[in-house]
């Protein structure tokens, strides 16, 4: 790697250069027992017969932001997919499609972060492949990570176990990662301290997995919090009635978006986890949450109520106003 | 999709303009009983404890081209990998990168010819992310896939069981995929009826693995037998012998290589399969091979013996030929 600092064409061909990159890059920052570099598969023996998969891919834009940066953000994505799932995170997939001319420095700095948020997170990278398209396509890097995790909650989590009257916890503010991504874009001379909100959500998780009236879990990311309220709307056919003032939300996220007309409704996070629990179980996953690092403002936010299947935002002032499914892309790239 | 015949970038937002590209295009081809668009994660009962996972990313130019295009690639790039590991390939999980202004009905051709692929060769596509880049960025598309498979064979396969004297086999013609892609292009004035051989090796690989001699195996993709050549002697540090008149070429390939300055060793294919068994069942494994449907040209085309860790070619006229490890890219987007 020493002679040449920038991603080369030659560097996806399946050669020496693309070897030593996957050794002295990849392999080098995300090494563990089952990783083999040379390997077409890996085989994994895990101890349950159940495995819990799923896939997500990466575009953001700037690569790295306060609080993370693609690399993270592609460890934390799919973790939490898992984790929200009721399920361990245990393996990785990554896959990466890198710009020629890429810096290798940089390449390097989004692989160690990315290594770090996988032994945060307790998951190994076991597999991998690198593309590499010319100058001018690919933006730079695109990930995707795929994961599998050992399914370790018994009772089955999902849409379809919401019933009237559950009630709607989320975890901590929205919002945080698309605001915190809008402004490391510079595009309106806007900055501030906002950190993204990208993290792990596997604590946050599992604290709720021993409630018997846990019904379903989902991170809010790409289409925010209103997205989640319609999917469970559309998927139930219940009223989701959310209470505008319990829902927190940062004083620079709010300013922000009154500046630029965003609703942070609709805005991404990437450290959060919104669940629909039984009444009576609401009380002890507050409380679970709000013990946990980063749970202080962990809140009840609303509830799924019978009525024609929509989603309903109550304000301070008594009003409502509906929320409507997500059309036009409010912040693209932010994931 | 009626009134948008391409992409937007708000098919990528998580909005209802995405739930209807992933329900009416990626669902409507490749719905089974696990795939569902709404959840974080899909659970898969293995009826073993050890699975088989591997990944593959995809940037082939042009997306389409005779015998075969991105989609049907990204399948039998997996499924291939598994199969070569001596598992039987399972699941499919599967990202799509796609440029803003693509046309919806390419994505359409190239979904449903993923779909049939993933039928063919007995796979279901269980999980999903698709992102939109702004134009300019991303190609037309980029795939990803992650395969899972159940592992069936009892004896471990690898480049370290290679011993000396042990036998090279190869299922078919090398390079044919690698002249179709270049071909497609257009670029040099010149065509033809080559075909890709781009196709699940599955039968190829279960074929051998009664056999107790079996070591290793591997499909020639990209860096082609030689690649494939250069990692054995790595590996186990013995000569790789290779003897050139065996190795089956087509002759439109060798023209092509001829009139263009390419060596067919280095090119890829996506349908072959390269073995190392023990002598005693060379014999075996070819009939095996021969016998199915484009085994005809299976051979034996070299040996692992002792010596120096390197790749040598012997030729027709009795001359050798050091075959170097690859390091300028022949042919780049060919997979």
């Amino acid at each position: 790697m020493s002679e040449e600092r920038r991603i080369l064409l030659a560097h996806g061909n399946g050669g020496r250069l693309m070897r030593e990159l996957i050794e002295q890059v990849f392999a080098r920052h995300l090494g563990n027992p089952l990783l083999d570099t040379r390997a077409d598969a890996v085989t994994l023996a895990l101890p349950e017969s159940e495995i819990v998969f799923t896939t997500d891919g990466f575009t953001v834009q700037p690569l790295e932001f306060p609080g993370g940066d693609i690399g993270s953000l592609a460890v934390h994505g799919t973790v939490n997919d898992l984790a929200v799932a009721g399920a361990t995170p245990l393996y990785l997939a990554l896959n990466a499609f890198i710009e020629e001319g890429f810096e290798i420095e940089r390449l390097e700095r989004i692989v160690a972060s990315l290594a770090r948020a996988a032994r945060e997170a307790g998951v190994q990278v076991v597999a991998g492949d690198t593309k590499v398209v010319p100058r001018g396509e690919g933006g730079g890097i695109y990930l995707a990570t795929t994961g599998v995790g050992r399914r370790t909650h018994q009772r089955r989590l999902g849409m379809d176990r919401i019933a009237p009257r559950d009630c709607i916890l989320l975890s901590g503010p929205i919002g945080d990662h698309g605001i915190a991504v809008l402004l490391a874009r510079g595009e309106f001379g806007l900055s501030g301290d906002l950190r993204s909100d990208a993290a792990c959500v596997l604590p946050f998780a599992q604290a709720l997995l021993a409630l018997p009236g846990l019904r379903f879990m989902r991170d809010p990311t790409r289409g925010g919090l209103a997205t989640v309220a319609h999917e469970i709307a559309q998927a139930t056919g219940l009223e989701v009635s959310l209470n505008e003032p319990s829902i927190p939300v940062r004083d620079t996220v709010r300013a922000a978006c009154d500046m630029l007309g965003y609703d942070p409704m609709y805005l991404a996070s990437e450290g959060r986890v919104v669940a629909v629990v039984a009444p009576q179980d609401a009380d002890a996953a507050l409380a679970a949450w709000r013990a946990l690092p980063g749970g202080a403002t962990a809140a009840l936010i609303g509830e799924a109520v019978r009525g024609p299947a929509r989603v309903v935002l109550r304000t301070e002032l008594g009003g409502e106003r509906l929320l409507e499914e997500l059309e036009d892309d409010p912040l693209p790239r932010i994931c």
